[in-house]
């Protein structure tokens, strides 16, 4: 595997592979420190071609064209968990790619991400490897009456994933998923969502923002709040998680963790994101360095940036038609569009971030 | 001439001529809006280019070429104001362009610009049509002997200028422009040196940046502070100064007004830059909208955006061979490079941009 012996300077290239608003978002802080970027993606009219000049078109399993694009590159990164193991073991063959191999293995499964969590001491929902509906029955059997079956790859935003309160609803979910192997989950009943979007740097460095609290609206993020409801002391307990799970993943990049709140206080880790998060994106106006150039920074082996924030933040998405009122939204903040042509429903298009006086660091 | 009937939408491009790093940054700036950009540039190894997907590289005064670039354009812009009169004119037939004709014609020319500024009742520093050596030694004869003699076009960082001290030097610094008309300007003694960028909407909206305090070593922008020792009521006075400015000029687009501060506080005019302006890099970062959105929203058609400043700032410019540096400058504030291949004496590679907690607003 090729390791990154010093850092990449000003005029280096940077691969991105994902061309959506994350692969964006990472190539216009590239551009920023003087970075080239090259976004890699599997169909011809991604957001992130419109900001650089090298591209790459090609199936995220071609070799050839995953050979060619490493050769331009001094470093690749993803914006997205989901590449084949086997594309990624053939790109750091070449290049030095971070995120890396493991740490992408373990995220892209949430039975091994979660079973990662737990063997960390950390607290999560109660969760069942389920790989038949017998399976499914015997696992509900085991909660309070209420779970989420959720396949173990490939889900975002709700997709893959069904409440169940009964074993045979449970069966049926299963069934549903036409033999994807999945997890039930125990339902919590958490008072509110916070996340930790938070970096290390190839030194073992390590920087976090200062956790948001988020609302979500038929399993989209919705909208970001920083400072959340966790206090000085509960925010450093979200941040201590994070840098646990980063060094545990010998991690280069960033990444989130998402938690549950419990009512009593408790931080039950969800989910964690190897890869620029949507709760992060309101460091681009609030921070002295956003998550997407100290992601670069990461990448690139260069210093991880600070994460201070120098005022209070809201982000909200703008989401599938939404976007039809972009001329009002750029009144109400800092707007970013994302370049997609078709405002399809569900679909984020960009978000708003409103900035107010710092309350508290 | 064509004008902008309703505002570029999402997804529309905005031509850029010129593909330095107010075109990159500009480029950057629309990006972030979701619009798409396309460079135009006289050599094809631009900086801006690295940071679109669209652009052309041709002579300046290729009509072929420009028109080909104005059909892919829904608004035009520039980053620097010395296109060849006629070159506007062809594209101003077929796209709508901004800042206007005009606006350009008049601050093209040192003569007409330090006129327009004198009719409309503000103050500069004493200046003479200079044509010959003879009426280089009649008009010093007017000075309080001092004075610099400038070439009436195509002047910047300090070329085509001449500190002269008697009428002698005078009548041999003519002669060392070769025949390129002139003005010779009285020597100000100002205490220091200031600037206002300011925007002017199609509307006829008006929004004012705080005015920087500008330090300038061999004719280069050095660093800009903000706030600047103006204090409230004469920064009010300067912004009010750009905006009669802008006003006459029935500007489009944001444009930067540079001002001497007499040891009396008086506020004399000696630059108009009608684009993007270095003195306002620091709004990047300490503002809810940068010049450089603030532009392209104003090109766009798009409602102006909010100068208002949330921080103190510094920015400082990175010049020649200090770009080396980079690694630690990285670790010292908001680090922007250029893309800039050769590090040559004198040449801006970036700039470095230090926040501070707003002291006054």
């Amino acid at each position: 595997m090729k390791t990154l012996n010093k850092p990449v300077p000003p005029g280096g290239t940077i691969g991105i592979i994902g061309g959506g608003q994350l692969g964006r978002m990472l190539a216009l802080a590239a551009s920023r420190l003087g970075l080239r970027t090259c976004i890699y993606n599997d169909t011809p009219d991604a957001p992130a071609f419109q900001v650089t000049d090298q591209s790459v078109a090609a199936p995220y399993d071609d070799l050839a064209a995953l050979t060619g694009f490493a050769e331009s590159c001094d470093a690749v990164t993803f914006e997205f968990e989901n590449l084949p193991a086997h594309a990624i073991a053939h790109l750091a063959s070449s290049v030095w790619v971070a995120p890396g191999a493991q740490a992408l293995a373990i995220t892209q499964d949430r039975l091994s991400e979660k079973t990662f969590v737990e063997t960390l001491g950390l607290k999560t929902a109660p969760f069942f490897e389920v790989s038949s509906a017998q399976q499914a029955r015997d696992a509900f059997a085991k909660l309070n009456g209420r779970g989420i079956l959720k396949t173990r790859r490939f889900g975002y935003d709700g997709k893959g994933q069904a409440k169940v309160s009964s074993a045979d609803e449970a069966a049926k979910a299963f069934e549903s998923f036409k033999g994807a192997p999945a997890i039930l989950e125990g339902f919590v009943d958490f008072e509110y969502e916070a996340s930790v979007v938070a970096a290390r740097g190839g030194d073992g460095g390590f920087a976090a923002y200062d956790p948001p609290e988020n609302e979500h609206e038929n399993h989209i993020l919705r909208r970001s709040t920083v400072p959340s409801r966790l206090g000085a002391a509960k925010a450093e307990e979200a941040k201590a998680i994070a840098r646990r799970i980063g060094e545990a993943l010998d991690y280069v990049g960033v990444f989130a963790v998402e938690l549950f709140v419990a009512k009593d206080g408790a931080l039950l880790v969800n989910e964690i994101a190897p890869r620029v998060h949507n709760t992060g994106h309101w460091t681009i106006e609030a921070c002295a360095c956003s998550q997407f150039e100290q992601h670069i920074r990461a990448v690139a082996g260069w210093p991880l940036g600070d994460p201070a924030r120098h005022a209070d933040a809201v982000m909200e998405n703008i989401i599938g038609a939404e976007v039809d009122a972009w001329e009002s939204l750029s009144k109400g903040g800092a707007l970013h569009l994302y370049g997609k042509k078709e405002a399809r429903l569900g679909r984020k298009m960009g978000h708003l971030t409103r900035l107010k006086p710092l309350t508290k660091a």
